[in-house]
């Protein structure tokens, strides 16, 4: 038997230009870009791609996809989608790639792309499944990137990197850090994953639409077992996929 | 008697060059920075200055200040004081003025400047002081900046930005935001400040140079009444006083 060796288990509460990421990134924005991501995926989906812009998404609107996202909380003109998990549940998407562009969430993720081996978009809705994979495709460090909200922490990434990161210390031995514990403390203090994310400024903000139906869509928690991993890129968008498993069969990767 | 009218209280875990501050800004950098202003002032200094760099506190060298600062947690070459607050509690500065060199809190402390129109020096040191002047200036909003370290959030900051906040709460109405609801979850997971202080980044890296025992000084709660409040410029650099109430002789108002 190994030496069990302890890795870092690091959460950043805003995306910093200067931060690097040496290992594994799980980019957090439940309310609600991640959450929706993966809800797109679970009906069916076989790509994501996150546009850097409006502008970019409805590039992609020659070819054969359907386009998602928000401004302001609603659906840009020219979408096919806004950027609601129950929406993107029910959607017809089997088999499609959707092209996403938000704000908080996609700058969060392309700046762990810049330097992250892998990139997977979490949530509570695929907490177990995302921590999971996180800890077992981590060799050295394990980092929860929340996206905030216009510059600012946001009280609903906090607590559900809080929520990610008690899943990832059940599994193994990590040295945490400041944001780690700052984010523990954020998710012992709350025991209903609904009271943190109906407080949050970002839940307000749907109100102020009429959709804060989907705060207790984003408050499940490991309802899906969906992780989008990032894959590669097309132009500037990041393509995510569904995590499998991959079989070492004589001929059967895929 | 009028309606109580509600002030915004603002906790934001990270400077950010995009935020701005409309009224009053509590500066937070426990360990150690403005800890240890607070007790250069109750050693009896007159005004601390924050010099943005190194060099520039040392451009002030010919005059009749004397000089404090850190690099790498010690006392840079040719300096007159570390950034110890055992120390600067200790220094012969009666009616002198110390110029302060750090790395985060004086950033933090420049960003609330630019457009804040009160900033104080905040610590668990002189929280209650802090706490009571912030509340008493404010006509909109207090705002507590955390300085973090190296573009990350600071347990020991965050815990300290709690315990402000909890202080402005008893005193008045106030809107909670995100940062705020973060700070306070930290606060009430810690029941005693010397252990968030101790597993901070910032505590561990005193430790690796043998100051592990400013880290008990910094943990006290309001020991000091002195909040270093700004009063203007000198180049690039910022001039802190005692905040003293004004006395208006002919009503006697203070
Ligand atoms: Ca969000
Ligand atoms: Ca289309
Ligand atoms: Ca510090």
């Amino acid at each position: 038997m190994n030496q069990p060796t302890s890795k870092r288990l690091r959460v950043d509460l805003l995306p910093q230009p200067e931060l690097t990421y040496p290992d594994v990134v799980l980019v957090v924005d439940v309310i609600r870009a991640t959450t929706t991501a993966t809800a797109f995926l679970e009906a069916g989906a076989s790509a994501i791609y996150t546009a850097a812009s409006l502008e970019q998404a409805r590039a992609f609107k020659d070819h054969d996809v359907v386009i998602a996202g928000e401004e302001g909380g609603l659906m840009p003109a020219g979408f096919d989608y806004g950027n609601s998990p129950r929406e993107a549940l029910e959607a017809k998407v089997t088999g499609k790639t959707v092209v996403m562009a938000t704000t908080n969430g996609t700058r969060a993720a392309h700046l762990a792309a810049t330097t992250a081996k892998h990139v997977l978009l979490a949530s509570l809705y695929n907490a177990h499944a995302a921590a999971r994979l996180a800890h077992e495709l981590a060799t050295e460090e394990v980092a929860i990137l929340c996206a905030g909200a216009g510059g600012k922490v946001a009280l609903d990434d906090t607590y559900t990197a809080g929520v990610l990161a008690e899943f990832i210390q059940l599994m193994g031995l990590y040295d945490l850090q400041d944001g780690t514990l700052i984010a523990l403390a954020t998710r012992r203090t709350y025991p209903d994953p609904l009271e943190p994310l109906s407080l949050s400024i970002a839940a307000q903000s749907l109100q102020r639409v009429g959709l804060e139906a989907d705060v207790p869509f984003c408050a499940q928690i490991a309802a899906s077992p969906a992780v989008p991993m990032l894959e590669g890129r097309v132009g500037d968008a990041l393509i995510f996929r569904r995590y499998q498993p991959q079989r070492t069969t004589a001929s059967g990767e895929d």
